[in-house]
């Protein structure tokens, strides 16, 4: 400041007395003593002090204008991304294909046939992107929402020039607002691997991102359907499950991220429900196979159709007595939408009742994919789940609806699948 | 802006040209279509250009400051606060009370005798001001956190003059950093009155509630301890319950928010625990009576004391003869301390395993309240939990504890509490 008023002085000095710069006895060497009551009338004189009040306004101005214009920047740059997007290596935080006709919001009712606008959270997965595919072939709009966490590009990629489809990088544990009629909630990782990679993100996952899911649905009036797990029934005492069957889960074991996060979710699904009249459904969905699987999850039929396509011996944990309930993910599908556009809240088991060992399972694969497959034996783990098997009547009588799917008929139908993947990852590591 | 630059060329005339007020036919009446040529060199000329940029850096710097300040003033305005609390009509949103030498953070090490700094969360509830009391008076510094959702002032009030206490309002559903030795979370409505008035606020408060507070013994490497439930038992097919049992419980019904919400803030624990390192205690709490107990949330001791006080007969629903347990808060205290004080995880059982019908209870209460008490049957709740009673030898063989109050013991202890409470809200009623 001292700095700044000499500085301004002197100036004054070479305006107003320009004769001083040649002595080095002018006024100016000696005016220091007397320079404050100087630099006050300099101050109040030619209206200065009118000119510093202009600029403190200016400055304020500035200063008051700048935090709005700072939000408003976000969303900018968010709008210059949403027409560019071609090619799936391009990966920004949004990626938005606009509608025909720049509407907003919901679709208006009666301007042509009735279109849904409908969310799928976690519809870049296995699951999410199957079903995705139904909806958009019967002529819905659909918006999909995922992390990527365990979901891919390359699994929706075949819709990214379809004017129906809207693919948002976002994250449920944050909120967000969206014009939609239907909510299918599917995002959380589904395998252990996955889901124990992180246990306090799954839990957030399940039950905050729920909240989220189940907020958007209250205010702007869309059902919701849960994706919960046949995980909720535990190591079940009771044997094939039934809906009311309350399950038996260890709520402190490295798994109960998983299902106890899962059970949370129904939880707060059934208080919005009660609490709130949101129109709410809820599948328990057991598991299930089919192209998109995940490679290297550690699921069994994806593990054993990896390994025989790789040539590789498929690894049976313990005797391989052991038995699972397999659903084609096209019947899951068909299952999901039929429990969303029907009346009955649920929980509704998804499941196939057809139960095989895994050394059964073997056989098939090895039947189907390659007859020269072989069986590895390992010791088993120790968290490896029970049996476990759905009792789908409640699905049957009240949805209509069972799996039509058998594991030999479904098999086959991944194998392309998995073969094209599989080959494109060894290509990627021979480079 | 127009106007401005009026004022400022009309006051330039003023000082200059004086002579021109005088005339109405002045050069200032006729400047308007010189104005802009006139202007420019006004500014350019005595340095005013410069005192605008004067300006704008005052202003500029205010604005640059002031968000550094405004995100002081909420401390300094706490501290205002500080020493000026005596009275419990007064209700700042966070009351301290500063410590003897204006330590700020944890105690240090080394400097006469350790005293811990503790944070109970829910520390004006029932269970929580009990607990407050024993820590602050075996000389440790306690931090209350509370939202009085159903914690009341009037339990801690006793506490407010001492400067080893202090009491900040607070939802442990935002987090909240404090530099703490040990955390006791206790924050959770527990009585189905309260816990159902807003089912997902009580999932919120168990399971993000519970995620903060863990968040904050990670990061300043507190011990906490969470205070679990029986409920997570549910409707318990093992008699005595074990800790080892996994429980009976509905993910779906009316209760689900409370039982699951405490499941899964055990799961987040131990998920803490086994993932972060964080020193974690889980306490399972059965059935607790004393001093400072809600009076009308519904819970059997509560209403059989409240109603014989009253002079009205005790409710007895159903037949009377489902059993439960009580445990004396005292006995619960130092349960909680000594799990936190010990080297054990848990989960450990808190409670009395002395099992009474409720006929017997209602004896009880007879005999040492008011002999002349009568009882008055009404139809049995659908949700009425069924007989629960603790398998303690857990916490007797690893933290040498075990209930030493009787219920003919601990009944009076509540009493003068409860008829004094009874008597002011009477009163209340009769202003």
């Amino acid at each position: 400041m001292k700095q700044l008023h000499k500085q301004m002085s002197s100036k004054r000095d070479d305006d107003t007395i320009p004769m001083s710069q040649s002595s080095p006895y002018s006024p100016k060497a000696l005016k220091h003593p007397r320079s404050l009551p100087r630099s006050l009338h300099y101050l109040f004189r030619e209206q200065r002090l009118l000119f510093i009040l202009v600029g403190i306004l200016i400055g304020s101005t500035f200063f008051i204008l700048q935090p709005s214009l700072s939000r408003l920047s976000p969303a900018e740059s968010t709008s210059l991304i949403t027409r560019s997007v071609s090619s799936t290596n391009y990966s920004p935080s949004r990626m938005s294909f606009n509608y025909g006709g720049g509407k907003t919001g919901r679709v208006p009712v009666g301007i042509g046939p009735r279109r849904l606008r409908i969310v799928v959270t976690g519809g870049a997965g296995f699951v999410g992107s199957h079903l995705v595919d139904k909806l958009i072939g019967r002529g819905d709009e659909v918006i999909v929402i995922d992390n990527f966490f365990t979901g891919r590009k390359e699994n929706l990629v075949h819709l990214f020039s379809n004017p129906r489809f809207e693919l948002i990088r976002h994250d449920v544990v944050e909120p967000i607002l969206l014009e939609v009629d239907q909510i299918y909630h599917l995002a959380c990782p589904a395998s252990p691997v996955h889901y124990k990679y992180n246990p306090v993100k799954t839990i957030k996952t399940n039950v905050m991102g729920t909240l989220n899911m189940l907020g958007l649905a209250k205010r702007v009036g869309a059902r919701f359907l849960l994706t919960s797990t046949s995980e909720v029934y535990g190591d079940p005492l009771e044997h094939p499950q039934k809906e009311t069957y309350w399950g038996n889960v260890n709520p402190i074991g490295e798994r109960s991220c998983y299902d106890e996060g899962k059970r949370t979710a129904e939880t707060l699904a059934m208080d919005y429900h009660r609490g709130a009249g949101v129109e709410v459904r809820i599948a328990r969905i057991f598991n299930t196979y089919g192209p998109r699987m995940c490679l290297d999850d550690g699921r069994v039929v994806s593990n054993f159709v990896a390994q025989t396509i790789r040539k590789h011996p498929m690894t049976v944990y313990g005797d391989g007595k052991q038995t699972r309930s397999f659903q084609y993910v096209s019947d899951l599908v068909d299952g999901l939408v039929a429990l969303m556009e029907n009346d009955h809240v649920g929980p509704f088991n998804l499941g196939n009742p057809g139960e095989f060992t895994m050394l059964e399972l073997a056989e098939v694969v090895k039947e189907v994919i390659d007859p020269s497959a072989t069986i590895e034996f390992k010791p088993n783990t120790a968290d490896d789940p029970h049996k476990r098997k759905p009792d789908i009547s409640k699905a049957k009588e009240l949805l209509n609806w069972e799996p039509k799917i058998s594991l030999r008929d479904g098999l086959p139908r991944m194998v392309s699948d998995f073969r094209n993947r599989i080959l494109n990852e060894d290509e990627g590591k021979g480079l």
